[in-house]
């Protein structure tokens, strides 16, 4: 069978403005990474589906399930974060679930949706010294925790939590990958990483400081082999989830420009006393 | 165990402000829907998640599969479409992803992501009449067809296509309701919905106006229950897949601000004549 | 001079696909609606470019002075908003301003930013009727009341308050109409119409329901000749200013990922009660 | 005159979560920065509002006129700018202007918006060098110039343009800039040194690099004392106006999912041969 490009002969100059390894279509065919559409129906699961799209291959078995537990586990945190607060907000505004959920992803910013990336970058740049060095694990965690401290502070992303003591999440995230890790494919290493660094930071500071759910699914995205900065399009993916549960459920409970305190209660202003305005020439 | 909530005797007013049934948590638990988040893990795919979190309860097996080959075969349909092709230009313009994502689920409007939650409208529709008032499934459907095209125009949502001849991906995803149409709580009764439009429309126009993807899914969301506007919120979750995979692959090639079309091609410029300002006194 | 069209020779079907009448370039040359730039900076304000942009011709002196207060009137009602609460939250989550900006604007929505468009609608309509159907004021607000109480409730878009009991922005706004009402170009008609809509409502309901800064507005922008839904696009334009603001002040302040309420307050949970996943074969 | 706070006696700790100098409201009352609503509509112009909002005291006449000027003068540059190109496609999809208004706002990042914000840091720590060390202006430019090449690359943002030769905003902008540089105010200061970036640039390469439309509004924004960061979302005000222009022309034009290029022209694919998928167990 011969693709005919519906480009030919047309302006080839201008289709290859955009490029993409992703998709390619003619009329009655959609071919994702080369793969028919038709014949992924009923055998890729969704997840398998977000490996192939992002990856262009498609995963292993024990590769599926093991992103598919990061991308179930961190689907939501309750109305008090902001993305999920302004899912509901928007949900009282007349606007659509498409809109109600672009504002909310869209604050998954470095603050707020990033510890997941940062600790992917913090787990391979100790990887990366221990290969390209032969360092010992201790030694390269010790000076990538050295390093990011002096550039960003104290808080390491993914250890820690303000509010559990111990994230559940993570213990259940960590149990899985140590299963899944038979061999090359999914290696454990990172596990181990992550566990060297909650070991050094409690040397340190004399208490457990334990991984939370961005240093758990961190794991999972270095074991697979997913860029950082992909790994926060992921959690995006992840939380759309939560946010969409969230504005659907406001939606149901109906409320009108509903802000984010009672109308009663207001703000503090701590602003100019009250003045007059005064034309100036 | 006892959860004890953080908020007694803080200020149960403030807390009522938000109200949810989705999520409850205390210092190191998690709940989702009631289920404990570590007892999910490794247990739920992502599809039975996002189940779980939209409608309270879990899905059964064969509700998660359908639910799983809705999400799955969505993804995509290339840069021409404006939400893909906003995505990557997103990319080139200095933003983070969730950014560009958010840019590209927000256009998911009544146009471009609507013709699922309209088919799902439509689908229900034609079932209550044949319920409520005993009609004939050919009868319903020629009767709920004739309110809609008078009141929108001729073009059925979730039916025929502007490049593909037959969209591969709606038999596909129809042999999957067929497969699982095994009772009660998958009736197959939406895909003979479907089919008895495609019939009532090719008899009308004398040639066959195939179902589409949004049409399929259609089939599928409704069979499983899904309100009819809760249907686009799951098309947004579906596509954002494809938003990231392109919003990636952009960040990869590189590309600075880069628009719609080549440089030089500029647009065309239909307004008003050179003039010159003259200041009105 | 002639302006050589960079698109010439090269592929005027692709360059036909975006058409405008908004602006001209060519190399060294920037024209909007036909007039040089380098002409109109200094002479033009803010206000009478946006006028400018989006009408096509340059605004009489007057026209631009009411323009321009309909803009810088609405700029802010407090974080109580849920846009304004937005760019807040937004300005803690690590996303820049112009993202921040963007989630808040877009929850503008028929709720939350609607009630000028609406209003526009409404005056439009009674004038409509009273021109078409040669009706008096008083008989026109009465019908176009009627027929929108009917199929939208008993709000009147525009009036009352649920925290001002007189807006005091309203009779501001309505004073610079009566003065720059000198004849045909800015009318006062619409100033009468909104009037005559608070007097049918006070005899209907008995007490005063005030024109609010939505119905203020929209009579500057009826008199303006706007079109109702463009209405919508200036009050977004005019809100911008405070969701800067207060992303901006937001931003000086610090915070992190600061979500809607304090953080020991959480939300209620209403959902079901505690239970134990079990697998279902 | 006593505002009575509506939060007095109601939860002291819920109101002060947010804290703003921006605004006050008691019922029938709203004060901007300290000053009554009532007394500035009618007083104040957009832009001078725009300075109170984010600067806390009203402009002098001059400082308004020339934040009036930065403002209308980069609403616009086309339809191949991403940001007018998502607002043109956002149209056709089925959303609402500020939805429209939105998606495209948010891609004004460090790329696309952000050369006027890294332009006024550049001349900011020229200034601030001349300051604090007592270097001579030439000297100053040589030394911030060297420092930011090595860091960012050769090119400076604010200066040169790929498709105007000259830039004819900037000329028009400087111009009048030294007009209103009478003194301290508005000190003329930052004319000098873009001008002095101007002169380093072109002994280095031996051809002109003449400043743009973002290196000309940065010597305004610096003029004004406004932070680097603020400048971007100053532009982002600036050019929402093309982007709501652009987003509404598009509506009147009609079109429907219309996408970056002709649909017949697609893009090219540079993927993965067919492959056909095969389950691995």
């Amino acid at each position: 069978m011969t693709i005919h490009r519906p480009t030919e002969g047309i302006g080839k100059d201008v289709a290859d403005w955009w490029q993409t390894e992703i998709i390619d279509m003619a009329p009655g065919e959609i071919r994702y990474r080369g793969y028919p559409i038709e014949e992924l129906i009923g055998n890729l699961s969704f997840s398998e589906m977000i490996w192939l799209m992002v990856r262009g291959e498609l995963p292993s078995h024990d590769q599926g399930l093991l992103l598919d537990a990061a991308l179930m586990s961190a689907v939501d945190h309750g109305p008090q974060a902001p993305s999920i607060a302004i899912a509901r907000m928007a949900a009282t505004c007349g606007v659509g679930l498409n809109n109600a959920m672009a504002s909310a992803v869209n604050v998954l910013g470095d603050v707020h949706g990033g510890a997941g990336e940062q600790a992917v970058a913090i787990y391979q740049e100790i990887a990366h010294l221990m290969d390209s060095e032969n360092v010992s694990l201790k030694n390269a965690t010790e000076e990538v925790l050295d390093a990011y401290i002096e550039e960003n502070g104290k808080y390491i992303p993914g250890f820690g939590h303000r509010f559990h003591p111990i994230d559940p999440r993570a213990p259940a995230l960590l149990g899985l990958v140590r299963k899944y890790a038979k061999g090359i494919e999914i290696s454990g290493r990172y596990a181990d990483i992550a566990e060297s660094i909650e070991q050094v930071m409690e040397q340190r500071k004399g208490k457990k400081i334990p991984m939370n759910i961005d240093g758990a699914t961190a794991i999972i995205y270095a074991e697979l082999g997913m860029p950082a900065e992909l790994a926060r399009g992921l959690f995006c993916l992840s939380r759309s989830v939560g946010i969409l549960a969230h504005a659907w459920e406001q939606t149901t409970q109906g409320g009108r420009n509903k802000g984010p305190i009672p109308r009663n209660l207001l703000w503090t202003y701590t602003g100019k006393k009250q003045r007059s305005y005064q034309h100036l020439d």
